[in-house]
This record gives C-alpha cells, sequence and structure tokens, in this order.
C-alpha cells in the first residue's frame, strides 16, 4: 500500500498528461495530499495476524494461477477453473491455517476474507463450503474420533465435502425438513430416505460436480421416535467419481451470479451409513440401540447444532467490509480521476466528487463500512474468548451478517452507479461483485428471519432488563441546531438509543394488544412482523454506532481521529435524516431535521481530502483494484 | 392467459398432491378465486394494437429460435447466439414494422417490448441499437435523401448499424465530446479523427464483431469554425468482416450483463468520409463548401440532435413495466404456493405472502409498476400526437425512464430476495433480470442528470407559472386517522403537490441564496443538487399520481377498480410513509403518521386476494415464466 499522496499525483498526473482538454487541478486534489498516513490506519483496523496478512499478500500478488478471473467463461469452464483454483486455494490454505483454528484462532479465517484479493469469489465459496460448512461440522460436531478421522483428509482435500442441510421444501425452516434418517439396530445402520420431492436436497453448493462427501442433516429415528435434525456424514462419490448407491445427483443449473460453484441436489433411497457416521457430538445412538444426548430438549439440541454454524454469518460480515472496500476504494478513486461538465468555466471540467450530489451518494457507504468493521472486530474478540458467550456471539453475527449484507448490496449498487457504465465493465470488479455477493441477504440465513431473531431476542432481554421509558428531549434541547451540537456523539448516541427504547416498548405494547384480542401469539408476531424486523434493524444500528464510537477511541493520530468522527458523525446523521422516526415520535425538531440535512452535505464535503486515505487504509493496493481504480487512461490506449 | 381462478388451484393442487406435510389451503386462496377476470383488465391496460399483441404472442410461444436462453454460455457462445436471435427478431419485425413506424406509430414498437417474452436481453438491446439508435438517427437526423438509401438496408439488415456517442473520457455531457470532423473542400470529405486517448468511442453496442456500419457523433469544423457535435454515418466494415481504414477497433470486454452485446471501442485516424455522409436534417455543407443549419444557435441544435434519441428512454420506461411484471408475477406466485414456518400449529406451514413483511416488500413495488404503466401510455399518446409537444415528452420520457430505472433495479431486487435461492436460479429470470437491466439505471442519460433535466424545467415552469405557496394543513385535518381519509384520492393528491410546491420554492430559495452570496449559478446549481435531484423524483411522483388516477377512471367493472384504487392508495402511502418531508413540514401529524403505516399494512392485506388477477393482467403467462411461477415442485422431480 503506497501513500496516499503518491496515488493522487499518479492519478492527476496521468490524467493531466494524456487529455488535452484538461489542465486544472481542483483544489480537493492539493488538499488531499496534506491527509493522514493510511498504513499507520491500516495497522490500527486490522490489528491482528500481521505476519500472516504479509504472507498471504504475497501469495495474493505472486501466484498467476490464483489471479485468473473467470469472465466470459462457459459455465463449464467456470466450475472448471474455479475448482484448480479452489485446489491451489487450499494448498495455500493448508500451509497457514489449519480447520482446528476456527475454534482456536478464528481471527486467522477473518484475515484470509479480508484480504482476499481474487476476482472469482466462486472460489472463496467453494472454500466456505468445505472448510466452513462441512469442516466446521465435522470439527464442531463431531466426536475426538471423527474428528480424528476426517480433519487431516479435510485439509488434504482427500475428502471434499459438501453440506447438505437445505431442501427444496425448506430452506428457512430447517427443523422442518423431511429427509429421514431411520436407525436398524439390525445392521447397526442409519437408512436416509428423501421421502418426497420437496425433501430433495436443493441448492448444495459442490455436490453437482466435486464433492466425494457430504454432510447429511435429517430428522433422526430412533426404535421409532423422532429425535431431530441431526448430522451425519457421507461418502457421495466413488473413488471413481461415479455416485454412491443410494444417492441420485442432478444439477441446479446456471445462476446469476457464483457459477464456479457446482450447486447440485440429492436424493437418498434407502441410503445405509454405518452408526459411526452421525455426528455424535450432541447425541448419538450407542451399540446398544439406545439414543441418548447431553442437550434436551430436541429444540434446544436443534439450536446447538445449527448454533455451529455461526461462523459463515461472521466471515459474510467480514466479506461485505472486503466488498464494500474494493467497491469504494474504486468509486472514489474514480471520482477525483474522472472529470465531467463544469463549473462556471465551461471548459474546465469538474472531478465527478466536486458534485454535492456525488459524494452524498458514495460518502455514507464509507462511513457504513468503517462502522460495521469495528463492529466486526468486536464479534471477533467475541469468537476469541475462552468462555464464550454463545447467545451474545450467535444475536451479534446474525444482526451484522443482515446489516453487512444489505449494506454490500446497497454500497456496490451505488458504486456501480457512481462509476457508470465503467462499473458495467467486470475488469472494474464492482458489476461482478455486485452479482456474485447479493445472495449473501439470504443464504445463510434470510436477512429478514435473522432481524426477526435478534429482535426475539432483544425483547427478551428487555423483559429482564427493560430500557429506560422513550422521552423526547426538552423543547431548548429540539432548538440545538449548531453543527457542534448536532456531530457530537452524545447527541448521537442518545438519538439511536431512544429510538431503540421506543421501539421496544412499541413492539412489546403490539404484540401484547394482539395477544389481548385473542390472537395466537405467532399470528400476532406475523401481524406485527414489519415492526419486528425494524427493531432488529434499529438494535443493530444502536449496537454498531457504540462499537464505532469505541472502536476509534484508541487511535491517536489528530487527523486520522478527525476524519473517523466525521464518518461516525455521517453514519448516524444519515440514519437520522433517512428514518422518519425521529420527527414522528419528536425526537428531533423540523429545524433539526433540516439542520441535519446540511450537516450531511457538509461532512461529505469536510471528508474529500481524506477518501483516498480512508479508503487506502482499508487495505486494498492497485494490484487488487481494476482499472477505472489506477490509470485508466493509459489502460485504454489503442 | 388462462384465468386466475385455474391458475391458483393448478398452483395449489399441485402443493397439496406432491408434498405430505402440508394438507391446508389458506382463506387467501379461496378468496383469490373470487377476484376479478384478469383479461378484460389486460384489455383496458394495453388497449392499442391488439392484433400485432396476438400476432407476436403467436410468435413468441412458437419460435424455437428466438426462445433459446443463453444462460451458461461463454463469451462467445452468448455473442455468436444473440447475434443469431438478433436475426430472427429482426425478420419478424420487418414482418410487423417499419422503421418509419418509430414516427409513425410508436406504439408498435411498445407493444413490442410490453410483449417481449424472450430471456435474453441482450437480443433487445442489439434491435435497440440497431433500430432505435441507429435507425432512428438515420430517420430523424437524415435527409430525405439519406432515409431513401438507408432505411430498406436496415430493416433487411444489408446494413448492421452501430451508434458511436460515448467517448471514452465524455458519457454524460455529450456536448463537449473530442471527435473532431473537419470539413476538407479540396476532396469534399470530412476526416474525422479522434485526437486523445479519451476521444476513443467507448461502450459502443456491436461495434466488437457485428456491425457494419456507425453513426459517429463528432464536433464539426467547417472552413476553421466549430459548428457543434453532428452526426454522420460511416461503414467500419468491409464486405469481408475486415475493418475500414482509417478505424481501429477493440473490444470493452465482459460485462456484468448484457454479454450478447458485442461492445467495442473504435479510433478514427484521419478517416474521410464523403460530404453526403452528414447526416443534413439540421446542419449541412453545400457543395460551395459553406455550413448552414435551419436551427440556430448551436446548442440548441445539439439538443435538437440529441432530442431524437428520446426513444431510447421512452423504451426504458415501457421496459421497466414489462421486467417489473415477471419478477412480481413470479414473485407473487411463489409466495402463494411456498410454504414456510408455521402460525400457531406448528405442523401446518403458511404461504409466504400470509406474512406480514412478505406482503410488505413485495405489493408496494406492483403499485409502483401500476403506476408507472398509466404514466407511460400518457407518454405514447404524446408521442402520437400529430403536433408534438417535444419539451414535455423530454421532460416526461426523462422522468419516466429515470423513475422506471430505479424502480425496477428495486422491484427485482425485492423479487429476487423474496423468492431467496430459487431468485437467484437463472431459470427462474428474476436474477438474470436484474444483472441484464440494471444498467438503464446509467445509461441513456444517467438518472441523477435526468432527475436534474426534470427539475430546471420543473424550476423555469415555475417561474412562469409558480405552484401555489405551500401550507401545511389545518390541525382539524391533521386529526384525520381513518381510512377513508387517508386513502382518499383528495388526501394523496394534495400530499404530493404539497410536497411539489414547497420543494419547487425551497429549492428556489436555496439557488437564490447562494446566488445572492456571490456564488456563480453552476457552482450553486452544484451545491444544490441533492435537493435538485429530489425535486426531479418528487415531480415525477406527483405526475404519476394524477396520471394513475386520470388512467384507472375509465374502468368499470367493479371489483377491479376497488383493486386498482387500493394500488393507488398504497402507491401514495407508501411514498408518504417513507418520506420525512411530510412530517418535517408538518403535512401530517404524528398520529397520521402512524395510521398511514398501518393503512400500508392493511391494503397490503386487502390486496391478497387480487394478486394473482393484478398480476396475471399484465399479460405474461405460464410459458413466459420461469418454473417457480408454475408448478415448480412437479418440475424439480427427478
Amino acid at each position: 500500500m503506497e501513500s496516499a499522496i503518491r496515488r493522487i499525483q499518479q492519478i492527476s498526473n496521468s490524467f493531466i498528461l494524456q487529455t488535452n482538454n484538461v489542465s486544472n487541478i481542483d483544489p480537493q486534489f492539493i488538499e488531499a495530499q496534506n491527509s493522514f498516513n493510511p498504513q499507520a490506519l491500516y495497522r490500527f483496523l486490522f490489528p491482528y495476524e500481521p505476519e500472516l496478512r504479509s504472507r498471504l499478500a504475497e501469495v495474493w500478488k505472486t501466484d498467476k494461477l490464483l489471479l485468473k478471473d473467470s469472465f466470459g467463461l462457459s459455465l463449464e469452464g467456470e466450475r472448471e477453473q474455479s475448482f484448480i483454483q479452489f485446489k491451489r486455494l487450499m494448498e495455500v490454505l493448508r500451509q497457514n491455517f489449519s480447520l482446528y483454528d476456527l475454534e482456536r484462532n478464528p481471527r486467522k479465517l477473518a484475515v484470509f476474507t479480508q484480504s482476499y484479493r481474487f476476482v472469482n469469489i466462486s472460489v472463496t465459496t467453494l472454500i466456505g463450503v468445505h472448510f466452513s460448512l462441512f469442516g466446521a461440522s465435522i470439527l464442531f460436531l463431531g466426536s475426538n474420533e471423527q474428528r480424528e478421522k476426517y480433519i487431516k483428509k479435510i485439509e488434504t482435500l482427500e475428502v471434499v465435502g459438501c453440506f447438505s442441510l437445505t431442501e427444496l421444501g425448506h430452506g428457512s425452516n430447517v427443523q422442518q425438513i423431511e429427509t429421514i434418517a431411520e436407525y436398524d439396530h439390525n445392521t447397526q445402520e442409519f437408512i436416509i430416505n428423501s421421502p418426497t420431492i420437496t425433501s430433495q436436497k436443493y441448492f448444495i453448493g459442490g455436490a453437482a460436480k466435486n464433492a466425494s462427501h457430504t454432510i447429511i442433516m435429517a430428522q433422526l429415528k430412533v426404535a421409532g421416535k423422532m429425535e431431530g435434525v441431526h448430522a451425519f456424514v457421507a461418502r457421495i462419490r466413488n473413488e471413481d467419481g461415479s455416485v454412491v448407491k443410494g444417492i441420485r445427483i442432478s444439477d441446479c443449473g446456471v445462476k446469476m451470479g457464483l457459477n464456479g460453484v457446482d450447486n447440485g441436489r440429492l436424493m437418498f433411497d434407502c441410503l445405509r451409513l454405518p452408526r459411526e457416521n452421525l455426528l455424535s457430538r450432541f447425541g448419538g445412538v450407542n451399540k446398544a440401540g439406545i439414543y441418548s444426548s447431553p442437550i434436551n430438549p430436541a429444540n434446544k439440541r436443534f439450536a446447538q447444532t445449527i448454533g455451529a454454524l455461526v461462523l459463515g454469518r461472521y466471515l459474510i460480515a467480514i466479506g461485505s467490509v472486503a466488498f464494500n472496500s474494493v467497491g469504494l476504494t474504486t468509486a472514489l478513486r474514480y471520482s477525483f480521476s474522472r472529470k465531467q461538465f463544469s463549473g462556471s468555466d465551461p471548459k474546465q471540467e469538474k472531478q465527478l466528487i466536486s458534485y454535492s450530489s456525488h459524494r452524498k451518494r458514495l460518502l455514507p457507504h464509507l462511513a457504513n463500512t468503517y462502522a460495521i468493521h469495528f463492529s466486526n472486530n468486536y464479534l471477533l474478540d467475541l469468537l476469541c474468548e475462552k468462555e464464550k458467550k454463545d447467545k451474545e456471539i450467535h444475536i451479534l453475527a446474525s444482526a451484522l451478517k443482515a446489516y453487512g449484507s444489505w449494506s454490500s448490496r446497497d454500497c456496490l449498487q451505488e458504486c456501480r452507479e457512481a462509476c457508470g457504465g465503467q462499473g458495467f465493465l467486470s475488469e472494474n470488479l464492482i458489476g461482478n461483485f455486485k452479482s456474485e455477493t447479493e445472495i449473501y441477504t439470504t443464504f445463510e440465513g434470510d436477512n429478514i428471519l435473522l432481524y426477526q431473531q435478534v429482535a426475539k431476542f432483544v425483547l427478551s432481554e428487555s423483559r429482564k432488563n427493560p430500557p429506560p421509558e422513550y422521552e423526547a428531549p426538552s423543547d431548548s434541547i429540539k432548538q440545538k441546531t449548531d453543527s457542534q451540537f448536532l456531530r457530537s456523539f452524545e447527541f448521537l448516541q442518545n438519538a439511536l438509543n431512544a429510538r431503540f427504547a421506543q421501539s421496544v416498548a412499541y413492539v412489546t405494547e403490539k404484540l401484547s394488544e394482539s395477544v389481548a384480542e385473542g390472537k395466537p401469539i405467532m399470528d400476532s408476531w406475523n401481524d406485527n412482523s414489519p415492526f419486528i424486523v425494524k427493531l432488529g434493524q434499529v438494535y443493530t444500528e444502536k449496537i454498531i454506532l457504540r462499537k464505532f464510537i469505541e472502536g476509534i477511541s484508541g487511535y491517536s493520530d489528530e487527523k486520522a481521529q478527525a476524519a473517523l468522527q466525521l464518518l461516525v458523525s455521517l453514519y448516524t446523521l444519515n440514519i437520522i435524516e433517512k428514518d422518519p422516526w425521529f420527527l414522528k415520535y419528536g425526537y428531533i425538531s423540523s429545524e433539526q431535521a433540516e439542520a441535519i440535512t446540511v450537516q450531511v452535505l457538509e461532512i461529505c464535503k469536510e471528508l474529500v481530502p481524506h477518501c483516498i486515505s480512508l479508503t487506502d487504509a482499508l487495505g486494498f493496493d492497485n494490484e487488487t483494484l481494476g482499472p477505472i481504480a489506477n490509470d485508466w487512461i493509459s489502460k485504454n490506449k489503442f
């Protein structure tokens, strides 16, 4: 990562040298050269595992195979190349991680996701399926013997795994999956069956072509009794690549993205698995044919089983920041080097960043990205604690997964549009990332459902520990419209806390009313789900703001600190400006609303000199970005 | 198009027959069978050119070549297939349209776009470039001789055209393009040159592989004097496919969508064109080497020249409704046949449409889609008038292009997420449409700029005809929270009119203040561009509501009329609920804001029985939709 100053000079020089209708440097350029040092901020933002980071950075720079994009390949071609890259990437992983690190040091996988620089996102998804779903199942759900038996093979790819949970009929409500695993005590085997069309395992990444093994999630039946969803490990392809007897496999076909991932469908016809293939950490069948589990009742056991998959959500939250970083670094750099239209002098075209509307479309996303990053760091801390706070981890991972993936969806879209047609070209990565990553909004837990889980937790916590009753500020406070007040962390935090407190009370009352009218609780919940989803978001934003403020407090560089504080204010004022709640409940006055709109534009303007440093500090350098983030004019010479 | 009743029975039957964990029909299903007749509404929505519609529908049903999708093909494969389909589609066009219809009967092209049913959107873009850009340029900018010379050949594909306006350095500010056409009186030729790297023609659809000819937009220089941007027609490839001397062509490469379109880059090195290749309707050079034009000054001429391209915007607005229709028909049908989670009885899973949050994510988009459709119809009427109101057409086309393309972007995204992983599969079309059509937000005029054009028009009109001064309603009106009042067209129209009036005054004041402070007008404009863009949107929504209300008034079926009225209310209340403006300026009280939130949910619920009829009336039948809009369970049998 070179310095922001050199970067800007390079961009502006190339522009001056190579076009003859532009000759001036706008004041922003010059100011930007006085911004802070992005490398130092980078080290502050990503303080852990510095050596691993440099080692990986070296690989990303030099490994030609990993650097290949998959643009314009056919389905078959893309799958083939992605699988080859997957195997190479597993070699890199093996040299730097062990599957046990998922348990011992989750930061390592964060480093991997944060610094990932390939243009082919399918490869990370293949890794995710094999390592963080199949592998994590063995690690977290398997007995010590099962770990012993599989983990080495997973690392060396002797076993290539996939993960069969989702069915055609059940993607979200996976507790109701239909696949059955009935224990046959005579042979000490489980017999796996797909009783209906809707029970077929669906959208299973890796199943259509590559996987040798799978985890099968199925309803366990022992001695006529249903014991709930359990995980089994099964071979699905023989050494020669043929499909194992008792399994049928079909292809899900082409998707709008991630076509390097071979998603498949599986049906089981009396597939017989030995007794020891049930992953037995949370429940197993002994030699006598008796089922027992350390966790009861069954739905608690189910929660624990599915809880092992929390890593997937955490990786999506981490990934969101990385994707946003690439999009924003690209779009902001382009906005400094791309000129269009003019100010008072029609011959002097102005940089896109000079336009107020252009700043307003991009910079709030930069603030969001930083905000999410600090919460991700906090989640990482929780994951690394010896005594894990499972509930808090689960809720925070769900909240950040939903918030992060929606943030990426919107941020990448805005970056695409802000770069016009250039954003649509694959080589500039933004459009490509957009198609490849928007599935994150619904996979590993649909965002709408995740926010409901968050809200459920919040409501239950609030019954134990009610938040302070909502009170609108006094009239004298509502007359304060000066920038110092509106940008102050006190005002910002109070605002999000107040909205949270009122939302909790509001939803609680709505639910009570509905139940009092005689509605079953589930129907009451459903009738009010839009408010409940909103509560999930409101809670998430409150937490994110707190962690953002805590997160930046430790950084002493004065200029960078000032820029980070601007981001905190922008993050929150942007929320306040957009959500009618603050006016509806009299939290702010109309005059304050007006002043906030002005402040948002002001802050965007004040951030201009720091844009390049702030995006550089996110860690994606020239080589990891497309042409429009670099000298795109020379690149287009022909 | 079969009846809604049969459709619903089919969907529900298939579900009941083929899964064994679902046995009940939710009340909505039964109610839905009592909805109105969608065919009759279809005929009301699309009253023009019924014979052409049926003829095209027949082609779409039977033509195997046109029905082929391009999923999973390589770049080369997709381009090749798309070009073959383009040629076949041009045959169909030739049998039903003439290029002259763009002038004589623009409704015909609307019919084509509205009923379009291929899965390969690149093909329509190829048609758009050849027919509505290259062809329209000849038609609207060419002299009678030039029309005579080219139009037949365009129709028969003896000439395959592309359109070279955009340059690497100028996409939006095309008045400043750098390509030069200097007249050489000695040889009676224009010499075309690309003086810089940034002057290369960029993103030119059809240029990389297929086009034989292009329109070149260039700065005309005659006898040392610059005369502004003019259009030239030029051959770019010889009969044998080799590139004409004086032109270099390069490939733009892979994009995030529309890869059937071969976008290319062109540079001109002293390309010589005969004098008669300047399209001379709005300005030409005579034999004596003298330039003359019926339109002066040059920027008025430029506006007229570019104005000829208004058809592209109108087609995008029409297309937006069609894409939304496919997305919504699919997502809503799926929401009736897909069950997940349960109400009070955990064994009885409920249809997605039963969930309040699911309805709220989809149905406002249905309201938007209908709303836009009626304004599109109005624009069509304007385009078909003998005495064309050019200014009104230009503004409305810009407004609807921006509004429609952003609506599609958001609607398709919501439909994709509402269908989960199924929405990501190409066969279900939504995800694919999303990637292929989101470029419409920035091409044919960046939306942010289009809204600024709309606002500029609005401000200038308002100087002549000021809207009534904004006044907040009386306290007694602001106490009305009953549904009848809030849903009344009077309340709804007054609300959007008031917001418009205030926004005009607000922007006017902001600009005056800034100018009074001594800022140049362009800088004042830029500083306030976020408010100006918003004004463009606010004006557009006001017009759309008016045309929506006018549009439905003529339909007499009582049930359908009631459903359409619900859509009008939903369209507007959704706007009011989301925009803090209404609270900020005291247009509604907090109590009304709360009541509106409740009304939005209520209306969504009341619309459930009409969902299927309302989407069927948009004209996309079973065969034009993917598996999840039909019997997706049988489809997945294997």
